[in-house]
């Protein structure tokens, strides 16, 4: 995908919260969620775009008449509960509704269009939000090689990252059913542990509760069951990227992984942040891949130029802790991780691809996760385990404490954002949630 | 779940080929599902009770009067493409409408109920059918420990079976959206191989392509996020139980399962028979479980003396080839296995409470594979990779040629039923698919 004007950092908007230095969401970046207002309970769930501080809303824009053609269907497809139906029109729609709405909110709009406009706006305060899609199916993949070595030491000093690992972009199914937006309780799981030097496993709270650092890759038009999606073309077929936080029970996970992969220390709950920024924004911030083992001879159906020129993307992202303590005295999020999407061995578009060379059929709204984007260094770790080194090295907190595992009352937020010389700064928001105690048992 | 009056094995039905030896569906058993009239267009995707060689339109029986209170408002959440709405509502509703529905069907019924009802009927053979749910959430579990340290020792020799496998019910999720009804074409898959010795992988068509014997749960009334399932309720949750297919490339598989489990060697499709058989139809056929082992110490939350005494089923199930030349020739289908699900070592309910323990939430809707059901015998080997031993023992077919996977062309049937003295016997119907050639790369 190629930079057009509605990339031009120089571009402001009439509103005056997109312009404000440090926004997630200026002009340029124009993500799409699923919101209801608060104060208004006959307003059912619709799509939305954010802008500055506010979110326009998809289907009183196209009750306006300031759309036509392509936009106009696009937004009114945006009457929904969810971004599905969006989602399945493609990248064309998606792309005129963008650029429609990028012209609306442009300073050089006419005092009219500002003022029709500006009734479709409500602030990002006083509205709801959800998750973007009805996912049908959700992909977790495990993109980062420094994680899977890191992780995999842990688990299998003898045989940390396994041979397939350089060849197969490394997938598996998680649950849909227990996504969440951002902004809820995470209740810690219990489960069943093999304590170490235990013949018998033991049943209750998970003492090894963990965050992954991944991206949610939202798939917009499917593929039909039996006709896989070639490299060229799997971008195509993607909406756009959210952040993503694969909550992981680590001591549930060592004793129940072997040999179908995880289960329960998973699918009690992923977060998602709530706007899917879209392909189109993300394009000036495309970069070569990086892989620390300079091998490039993938196989053929994952390989091409334009991929190894251009198919990774410098997303920053980090994440942290607020204690109970520390939210009590006004401080801000500790942050533990800082790292980037660029340091994946395997790209967005080749996870699209060899999910469906054998024929398996995407939908639209199916998410794929990254998996965790540890980059190189030990600061980039994208997951507890990898930073406490399997929880022997604990990390301090300025409320006084140490970390080795999350502690109930923690409030994990992971932010994204995309920045560099010569385009504008575009972030995801935040993806945020507080750590509840386990049900008793 | 006790037995009642619609399990009396005398009881006959006023149509005839309710009665007929060897039926699938006498009055005994009616089963769920989902179906559309070939020749009359205008009707759309319904929900039906098959009846001998009939299905029973609810929808349209909802409209004769026929039905009162529960078991009318139950018929009438039919009116619908998939069974969700209708799963949603609970037992003591399924229970109602079947209950109606026998008695409608009772060779008693007075001459008017049998005309009303009868105008309610369809052949078998004049209706298409879809898959009964549209499945969240698609579970795999690997409930037989003969299957696990079969297939355990061709994958990893020297430690077939792990050591978490008597003390955790494995489960992984699987794909929802391959999920094919009985009667498709099966592509072959293509993907990544490593052939023994080789030192990097080859792509091309699956060369060790196998079926498993499973059964597929399907959850009725689902549980909040959070909130897990106790052992003894696991069953009200539970709406019934159709033959399952989980189609697997052993080749794909072998490359690319470690360290998350399998992937693109399982997700191409899997195949589920039409019908539902609900848990109260199943309930003469509960026998107490079985365990090689002998061990009997579940963590509390996975005992019962309940769930010991008869938390198993004795569905039993085979399945087998017709090739391409035989289906010419007029052969019957050649079984290959033939098994019970009694042999499994985790029940139904093990799976569900297992499942929530961690607070995982399951859905209406939501499928469980039980997993291969291998028995102890070597005839009752779930998979071909069992069968043959990896490939090693080639099986005669009766038209001259051997198989060690399946071939293109191949039509696979799998079948399941369940029989004793002193109850009618009831069956599942089929579950068929023929084996296409893989698409050209």
């Amino acid at each position: 995908m190629t930079l057009n004007h509605t990339h031009d950092p120089a571009t402001r908007s009439w509103l005056a919260s997109a312009n404000a230095a440090g926004t997630d969401f200026p002009i340029q970046n124009l993500p799409f969620g699923i919101f209801k207002p608060k104060a208004t309970p006959a307003l059912d769930w619709r799509a939305g775009i954010a802008i500055g501080s506010d979110v326009l809303d998809l289907p009183a824009l196209a009750a306006t008449g300031l759309l036509q053609g392509l936009a106009l269907s696009t937004a009114q497809a945006g009457a929904a509960d969810a971004l599905n139906p969006l989602m399945a029109i493609g990248p064309a729609a998606w792309q005129a509704l963008r650029h429609a709405v990028f012209a609306l909110l442009k300073a050089d709009a006419s005092a009219a269009v500002q003022t029709q406009v500006s009734a479709c706006l409500h602030g990002q305060a006083d509205v709801e939000m959800r998750l973007p899609a009805r996912v049908g199916d959700y992909t977790d993949f495990y993109t980062s090689i420094h994680h899977a070595t890191h992780i995999g030491k842990l688990f299998r000093p003898d045989n940390p990252l396994m041979p397939n690992y350089t060849w197969v972009p490394i997938g598996y199914h998680g649950r849909s059913s227990s996504l969440q937006v951002s902004g809820h309780g995470l209740r810690r799981p219990n489960g069943q542990t093999m304590p170490p030097g235990a013949t018998s496993p033991t049943f209750g709270p998970c003492k090894r509760l963990d965050w992954e650092v991944e991206l949610g890759v939202f798939v917009g038009t499917g593929n039909a069951l039996g006709e896989p999606i070639a490299l060229g073309q799997a971008e195509d077929h993607v909406f756009g990227i959210c952040l993503l936080n694969d909550w992981s029970a680590r001591d549930i996970q060592a004793w129940e992984y072997q040999p179908l992969g995880p289960f329960l220390a998973k699918n009690f709950s992923t977060t998602l942040s709530p706007w899917v920024v879209t392909m189109e924004a993300l394009a000036p911030y495309r970069v070569a891949m990086e892989r620390p083992d300079n091998k490039w001879d993938d196989l053929p159906y994952l390989a091409s130029d334009a991929n190894r020129q251009q198919g990774a993307l410098d997303i920053q992202l980090d994440i942290g802790i607020a204690s109970e303590a520390m939210r009590q005295q006004g401080q801000a999020t500790h942050v533990l991780c800082t790292t980037s999407y660029r340091h994946a061995y395997w790209t967005l578009a080749q996870m699209v691809t060899h999910h469906t060379v054998n024929g398996c059929n995407l939908q639209p709204g199916d998410l794929l996760g990254t998996g965790t984007l540890s980059g190189p260094e030990s600061t980039q770790a994208g997951a507890l385990i990898e930073l406490t080194q399997g929880g022997k090295l604990p990390v301090a907190m300025p409320d006084g404490s140490q970390r080795t595992f999350l502690l109930d009352g923690d409030e994990v937020t992971m932010r994204g954002w995309c920045q560099r010389d010569g385009a504008a700064r575009i972030g995801f928001g935040d993806c945020r949630a507080t750590v509840l105690p386990a049900m008793s048992i």
